[in-house]
């Protein structure tokens, strides 16, 4: 895909997100997409292939939003992103004249995306590149909902250090109340309290954070809360008010 | 490695092209290699150390084709995808005056290919690198063959996803005869058909497909087929037309 | 980090060093940046993050020497890189106008290093990134010692090979005695005894090299030292002459 976009646009610069997506899954590219995309400079293209579906009738779109372009296919990869953009425009990937030839059917990342995304960095016009269309598919988002004084969601994400990400918007928190008198329960148990950073508690101890990607995240500090706490992605938690 | 790249050529463009090949694999280096290097731009510098050898006295090469040099050990890395090029001239790395100072002899990679590939990517001639030599080692390479009814071949890489690539090549394949009768067999037992794509087959199911880089794959819609079908690398397998 | 680092300054080259730092290993970083920031060209700003304690009172630091900039936490992964490097100044990023705002507690290296590294690129002059301090926390680091005619040192890092790398420096070695005549000692059994590359004793059998990063390293040729002589970190190991 390096050598395509190179190929085309001998000027761009290219920045690997991550290497850690685990094949074909979707929801985890799409988190990583949402959590780092705003990061990046204004005018960027993110380039975003997994891509379980290739070949089949899934279709491949490039969306211009006020600040970005994103190329990838419409398997809701790109829709958590999206959530938080202003959309300008959507096109599907139908222009042949932009496509590596022959096109496979096994590695459209390189035959149709990483192509479209070299031209547009170099400037092409989207609307070239195929037919406007006005949909997306979305990804189902859990979202967090409030009941009574609880404050529910769920894990939507575990990183590298096995941080559990939950769909629980930080900022939703503060207007929840006082973060230092709140927990996080799992069914019946207490996992733990919120603390501003990972080493607020000892080595070894469960502790949720405000995370960098504004969601709460459950960590355990220097240790491995997914493993630890059997936390996995679709895991349900609560926050609440601590029994101090 | 990239930074004795750039202390030599500051305009270099650096693309990583796998994290993935497995310690002293030579040959999962040479086929990536293959199965890549011709989509980068004309006048790409692809260096290659997968190079258990380092130190002992196999050769130090840089190879010119019409569109590329190649630059790594003579063991065989860079052969496959030197089958597919036009050589114009190899030479053996020799000139002291284009190694990093002390070379060390645990890593070449650093000490003589680095800064061989950084002077090339400069624009240095070849020849100034050392004397010319007439040929390179060569990776055995298993040739499928036909058998009768039968195209007789084998697994030669096995990717991230678990696809089993074989050495069974897609164009040969259009000339045996109609995919959509071709099957896939192992031994005395049918692993699957051929189609277009992975999802043309249900969610763990096995499909052989034309892979993308010009090799028949044997893959498990949305699994692992190395792992559920046992295929290693050197599995022999045949495609035959089915009993439909 | 990266999307904030071109933010700032477009013309920023990047460089992954490692992908391969386990998770807090403060150690292996250390160790890394160790082994190979002197083969980048001079100028060069090392950014490097394993910080376990982020968001804590540790310090956040920018240290300029002769030739490099390094930018880190101050929680000793910069410290053995520094042991060789003159250092000029070392600074506290303490100036906000430097942030990245608001400042997260959980990523620093997106929020404070990141930025702090890109504008040192673009050439800002380092103190404007905050006051100075007069020290830089040390990770300790365990002196190889000569005990009579035995030169002992322990394992310090394990390379992605399984080569367990010590702290015996090549260049005491020489001085130590002829190479061709001592061995490792692990213990009361001896390890293996020396030789200049791994492929100097068949595939399978331990040997200790003077490594790329300029200590002693014990490998198995072809093989995983690390598992196979169940070498770790802080194993001790020791060079004597040999019962020839």
């Amino acid at each position: 895909m390096k050598g395509v976009v190179l190929g085309i646009n001998p000027e761009a610069r290219l920045v690997d997100l991550t290497h850690e997506i685990p094949p074909g899954e979707i929801r985890a590219g799409a988190f990583s997409l949402l959590a780092s995309c705003r990061f990046f400079p204004a005018g960027t293209v993110h380039l975003t292939v997994v891509d379980p579906g290739v070949g089949s009738a899934r279709k491949a779109i490039a969306v211009k939003t006020k600040d970005f372009c994103f190329v990838g296919p419409d398997n809701g990869v790109l829709s958590w992103a999206l959530r938080r953009e202003k959309i300008v425009s959507v096109h599907e990937l139908r222009n042949e004249a932009y496509f590596l030839e022959p096109v496979s059917r096994t590695f459209h990342g390189r035959d149709v995306f990483a192509p479209a995304a070299a031209h547009l960095s170099g400037g092409l016009a989207i609307q070239k590149l195929g037919p406007a269309c006005d949909k997306v598919v979305q990804l189902a988002w859990a979202e967090q909902d409030r009941a009574g004084d609880q404050l529910r969601g769920e894990v939507i994400y575990i990183d590298r250090f096995g941080n559990a990400i939950t769909n629980i918007q930080t900022a939703e928190l503060e207007a929840f109340g006082g973060r230092q008198h709140l927990e996080v329960w799992r069914g019946k148990k207490a996992v733990c309290g919120l603390a501003e950073f990972y080493g607020a508690v000892p080595a070894g101890q469960a502790v949720a954070v405000p995370g960098s990607s504004g969601f709460l995240e459950i960590a355990v500090n220097s240790g491995n809360a997914s493993q630890t706490l059997k936390l996995q992605i679709g895991a349900r938690v609560r926050v609440r008010k601590g029994r101090v």
